[in-house]
């Protein structure tokens, strides 16, 4: 498992800055992108994607409570930043202090992330991927760790590169061993699977 | 190909701040890791790097002059910054107002290269990878574009998720058709090739 990760920032947004004021996306909305808006997000989880020429998508990163997310900070064109559950987002400006704490963290879990896509076979990768999903934005339970966010099998593919076909068959088979539970809007991660590691720091 | 990075950020190190000083790598080397030290590359290329359970290296990034690396900058552990050039580097201080706009580099940096290494097909990995190397680090030349660094296959390999041999025979079937030239140490993109085009802003 990763090392933890440090807590959300807290942030006091001064009154005078009239234009930052919080606002409430549904899933599957697409946070508003344009080239000076940054947000930070204060509760939800959000994905960034864009896709290639032949329109497969491509998932860039998940980002939850505290990250900053925004088409400013990337260069890739299409670029999307996709809600998987409610957010609330609150508009940031790029000189803040905050941006700068927000940058330094999603430096490091920009290259968790990559470190799992990078995974060689597809059953590795998708296993970490839940690990670290459920390490993030889960939290543990009596039976092991629950993922209370419905991640479809085609974003799961998305991500994981693969098909929705592979995802599904696998997932069947883990279900099978006993390594997971799931229901349509979530998932348990069983406590035995929970040992399987990746090297961490610290 | 991608929209053109900003251009590295030059920065004027405060004379009382003498525990920064430029300091010199050869190819190969790895740079000092420990937990306070952040490097600003001044000249040269670097390779950031993990390896998984099995011992398989992944490249997590390639940097150069201007941008920001570094043990603290990544949750990943193990982790390397191998050079793959001589190169030059200063220590900056984690709170430097350089590190703020590095990072903001880095951010955008991470994912153009994780929609790389997330292409399905393995040649489509492979030649992207090499036009945003060519595109970051090399030199336009009459011929096309020349990428001065020696990149070897294995290297190459462990950036495309793909095998050595792999590398080697996709690599020899381009030089036969005429998309690159290689010597030992450097390699042409040949003009009719860059015109291959990732989705970009701007």
């Amino acid at each position: 498992m990763f090392a933890s990760l440090p807590s959300p920032i807290s942030i006091a947004l001064p009154q005078h800055q009239s234009r930052l004021q919080g606002r409430q996306f549904n899933r599957k909305d697409l946070l508003p992108i344009n080239s000076d808006c940054i947000w930070k997000i204060d509760s939800g989880l959000v994905r960034t994607f864009t896709w290639d020429e032949s329109g497969r998508i491509m998932t860039l990163g998940f980002w939850g409570a505290g990250d900053v997310v925004g088409y400013p900070l990337s260069y890739l064109d299409p670029y999307f930043i996709e809600c998987l559950t409610p957010v609330t987002v609150w508009q940031v400006l790029p000189d803040s202090s905050y941006v700068k704490q927000a940058l330094w963290q999603r430096v490091g879990k920009s290259e968790e992330f990559l470190s799992i896509v990078h995974q060689h076979d597809v059953g590795g990768r998708l296993m970490h991927l839940l690990i670290w999903l459920a390490d993030q934005f889960g939290q543990p339970i009596a039976e092991g760790q629950l993922l209370d966010v419905h991640l479809t099998h085609q974003l799961l593919a998305e991500t994981a590169h693969t098909t929705r076909v592979t995802v599904t068959r696998i997932l069947n088979q883990w279900e099978r061993e006993g390594k997971l539970k799931r229901s349509t809007r979530s998932l348990i991660l069983l406590k035995q699977d929970l040992d399987a590691s990746v090297s961490t720091k610290g």
